[in-house]
């Protein structure tokens, strides 16, 4: 029999690899790590269901751009075996560069990050190991290569990412918003001059595919106990390093270590220990550390562990500085601390979200009169203006404890 | 508006909570940890969907036993609000002795436990925090209760914990042969002089959650890579106590510590230490530990954690020492270790599965002219021979790498 | 044990009907006609698998509204058993004049008909057969029963009918695009003096709700080949009728013949005649009709039967009457009939679809300050501009065999 | 855009057709009216979405066959382009001769009448029509191609045609018992020398198939009350033949109405006429006949049209005639009828139903030894005896309002 391995999927029912290479590099320790880190954050928190990890998402989007190439051969686009795979490979390792809780700690702990810069490094550690074979993936991957519907397919407005996310995500925590006909869409797909397009009668999915990823960064990517959960996490992260730059003990695996006590590496190290690191690391720490004699950081690791999330409250501009004083004061009143302790338990941010970014390049409709069209002038239902504009929140959060009175 | 508080599930859409004595459970760190145990173990290795907690479990759990009350009290049984609350209660609580990764290490690492008394003694720890208003939940729980089928609902041949872990568990791996319906069984539940019966035309229903139970155990519960991955985890942690009975020193938060090195502790503190590990506890000291100096331990964890399990191997009986013996000595040519070392890489173990164990009661059917038989006597479809005999087989494991042909 | 019916159902799983009264309407012959009466007139010949019926959809609407009750009553609402009975009653029968193939038919064989009115007549039938039982829900089902809410859940901008046929359509067609969160837009639901509001966070709901409806509109009730078979069906009762106003014989049955053969008769019995004839009585006389001498005819049912639909474009205006002049003589030429008779093959159509009609009501969120804001004031993501602005597009149906190239 | 059209389908999520000649036999009239032949017969009168049709179960059989083949292909079974097609085409037409109502009318209104050998009629019909291109595909059917599987595949022991409809009957029904895991099993799909297996991993998969398939039979195809129904559709056209005899009018489509009068017709014209009727030729006179001067005609179609069905009891044996002799009186003495007509009112059945019939040959299982084993050799879990070995129960029907005690 030849080669072939199935993964069981709720999502799409089954997951098939028939490439010995592509299992080689499932097998991988690099991998093996997204099993441990998940899809969604602090998510886990509001959405009791939603457990699922980026190791599964990364094989549910591989799954969906087989499916996708499928389409497009079934319709007449030439798509060599060598292409095949290799688009196969670059949207299996897209993400492979995440650090712990995905976004969660991006930009934070891990100073300097990207997860995209990231996964492109690991992309080249793996060539080497194999001897060149991921060459077309990572050329995909980064835009490079001469064909650039296989990169739109990897990173572009309508890419099979999104396309297994929101279906993924939206079956995990249950929130039906998010059911998108993924299936349908890429049934539609087609490629005119190396461009992905849409059939006409696919509009309507594509529709609501816009519409349901709008919905599901409210609803759950954004949802504002999700944040206060994440600001939690960001807290804790702060001070442990402030408290290790004062050379204070905190228990840590050693790989994470290395991000809480920075040395100076070289970057080959950096990178071999950030592929240690997930979520496990991480929770450990938290847990150990809610024991720590600092006051700030077993405070704050208790309410992440016991679920004792900061109130969470929308406003539509950055809260006044006389306010984040008075509530830190509060806080440093009723807790017995400094006001600098205090100011761990008092956070606002800036929360954007555009529904339609067009730096990401446009969504294409083929018209049956053998047009290619934007998805704004072939759809009588959606408006540019409305999808473009980036709608622009603020968020800030303090103890449920304080009790103050709803602001807005 | 009165207390309610929702929770996103996928399996039944929504869980609603009106009680705020539960939700104060709930928000229970004892409960909350939870949300950081894995509802199948090792599951997880092979079925990438199934990343479930036992927190989700016990609010589905629940949630079926409030559908159940409400079919009942339609039906005639009169049940008091104080029942109710009491029966929600002891199955929101069942569980709540698991320790890290549920089963897998059921009397292993933490001798002399049981999550049945361990849930108990939580249960009783719980209701002193409550003055006493969880005593009728225990008195359910533990069977002394003195209407009947309140017990046989919690814990009974065909309990809302079954019917919930049968849904759920399917529906997280993909595994649809699992897929009951247990609001149909719901539905036909009535009660009679105490006793749960299930309504006649509710028969094929029975017959398919007893099939569906027994696959759910072949397919995914005794799936053979599963039980590979369990036995890998039970060798790492004797392994590690093995070094830690000789002084070496290993990676493991405060709590975990005391569970490889153990002290005498009084009962209180050892139940205290227990409520503080779960999976995170155990996956980041096994992460460390891939470095500890150790050929043996680091060798396996090294093992876990990149998912190179051992090979797997069904056998009518035990294999022979002489095989044992072979199979050890293969393994310390392969990785220069001593014999007594090497029996960390070979382990072979007795399965059984008993489909309908009549110590748990028997399943009742209350037929149309008014009379209670058993399911064997109603059904046409069920022998109670073949179900109540339980099926014996044995598993071996032992590295991949060894390349011996297969046996049976 | 007391009484209680149970309907399986694959939307919602069961449904349960405890109320005798229920139970005798259900098995009314005005209500059990519905069974024979498809949800979707023509759509199941582009959805081939959307042949439910409006007995399930009815059904189905009913559950969703006792639901409702008891989340309303959980929150803290009155209402009496009485009221609950009554507003189950006002659900179960608002589709109960529907004529065959719902909506298709309307104001065309059964002039001057209207299904709302023919409804209301069936109640008031009903309701002297049943001793004024249903008095209550005649009311609530007019508008006249003093607590609004009530007629606001039957018929309002957001009323279970709507909650039910979004479900049900979208599971029937295949069309993931009308999924929809029912479920949690019950939970949400709330009271305020008597005005059914939407507690804050259901918002995203409501977006996708409101959204979803239009898509379906799009993607399913006005499918451009549905209204094809909808038009080709309209022309095959304009022939009959024509047929028949000349004398001409038409197979039909006793009851189905009234409406072709118009007779002076009191509303009574016009009434009587209505509540016999289904979805059968017509298509049995299309089947028969296509082997009818008058080639019109015969043409008109042969395509319907064998499904060799019109080809049906999309325009942006009306089509100007020198095309439909054109498309006619080539009609005539190529089949060899009469300009008369050619405009039976030549239709067009103005289709309007307003996405929120305010004069049904506003849809209310109540906020977590206790005020009552509508929907686009509290939503970031929906604009009442766009949104209560009707889409007009016209549509063009004649035979395929013109080959006409496309026109926009 | 080479040929392609998709159909939309609540179960698989789309089914695509991609050959031209498909196409056209699925717009061919035969098809065609299967689209108003109800998959199910009369169990939509206890499942009410249970409305589904051969012409959606036709296609959805037609799309598993086509997994199938991508499947077989993938592991290296040789398929032609011309073998894929014919065994499409074979399933697509398997059910082409049914007629009204599937079953219930099977060795009825049409004696010597078989679905099966209409099916070849049928397809030989349309052979000629399309000029020999169906051969292949008839060959596959009656089981004259050479390569065995293919046969297997369209008409065995785990044939698409099952695996279609368990799916989608318990999709349409809402009766989770016969979910069964299809993808799964094609997964695990093999051939090995012509002969169709099962890789051993798919075991558990086969033993739910057999299990899922005996409940089906038991909860829905054979359920009482669907049986109850039946036999009222029986008991019609019997009167209603009996009727005819005698020369009484009845009202019928003309197709119908050659069924109704048998009149010395020549084979082709009798297949002729049978292809022109489906279930509203039927349903239309039931309608009609419910007013007709006959009692005992004008009762039963009452009956059926308002689904004032008859009570069904199971029993272990045949009726005593003295029973039925009773029964009849009584019914006699009810409705004023002759001893004769009231024997229309009394009916009783055997019903036989065989979970494992060897005669369609056996399930093979390949295990990873390259060794072929029947099914139970490889399962732990099923029973030869058990599933071959048929049960048999009797079934009597009599008005519900004769008021009799229940018998068992």
């Amino acid at each position: 029999m030849p080669f072939s391995k199935i993964f069981n999927d709720p999502v799409y029912g089954f997951i098939t690899v028939n490439d010995r290479l592509i299992q080689q590099l499932i097998d991988h320790p690099y991998f093996q790590r997204l099993a441990r880190i998940s899809q969604l954050g602090m998510s886990g928190m509001v959405y009791p269901g939603a457990k699922h990890t980026r190791f599964h998402h990364a094989l549910g989007a591989m799954h969906l751009m087989k499916q996708t190439i499928d389409t497009l051969r079934a319709k007449g686009t030439n798509i060599s075996d060598h292409e095949c795979r290799s688009a196969l490979i670059a949207i299996l390792l897209h993400d492979i560069g995440h650090g712990p809780f995905s976004h969660t700690l991006e930009h934070s702990i891990l100073e300097g990050y990207d997860h995209e810069s990231l996964s492109l490094q690991m992309m080249e550690k793996l060539n080497e190991e194999f001897n060149g074979a991921l060459q077309t993936a990572i050329d995909i991957f980064t835009g490079n290569y001469f064909r650039n519907f296989f990169h739109q397919l990897v990173s572009g407005q309508l890419d099979v990412d999104r396309l297994d996310y929101l279906m993924r995500d939206s079956f995990y925590t249950g929130v039906a918003e998010g059911v998108i006909g993924s299936e349908r869409i890429i049934k539609m797909m087609y490629v005119v001059d190396d461009v992905l397009c849409i059939e006409e009668k696919g509009i309507y999915s594509i529709e609501k595919f816009l519409i349901a990823r709008r919905l599901m960064y409210w609803q759950v990517y954004l949802h504002k106990t999700v944040i206060a959960a994440e600001m939690l996490m960001l807290l804790i992260m702060q001070r442990a390093r402030h408290l290790a730059a004062g050379g204070i003990q905190l228990f840590a695996t050693s790989a994470f270590s290395r991000f809480l006590y920075p040395m100076p590496l070289n970057d080959a190290a950096y990178l071999e220990d950030f592929t240690l690191i997930d979520d496990m690391d991480v929770l450990a720490s938290v847990k150990e550390w809610s024991r720590h004699p600092d006051p700030v950081l077993s405070s704050l690791c208790l309410r992440l562990i016991n679920r004792r999330l900061f109130k969470a409250v929308w406003m539509h501009e950055a809260p006044p500085d006389s306010h984040l004083d008075y509530l830190t004061n509060q806080v440093a009143a009723l807790y017995g601390l400094s006001i600098k302790e205090a100011t761990y338990f008092v956070k606002w941010d800036k929360v954007i979200q555009l529904p339609y970014d067009a730096t990401k390049g446009e969504i294409w409709i083929f018209t049956k009169n053998g047009e290619r069209r934007n998805i704004f002038e072939a759809s009588d239902n959606l408006s540019r203006d409305h999808l473009s504009h980036p709608v622009e929140k603020f968020i800030l959060c303090y103890p449920k404890e304080l009790n103050i009175k709803d602001e807005k």
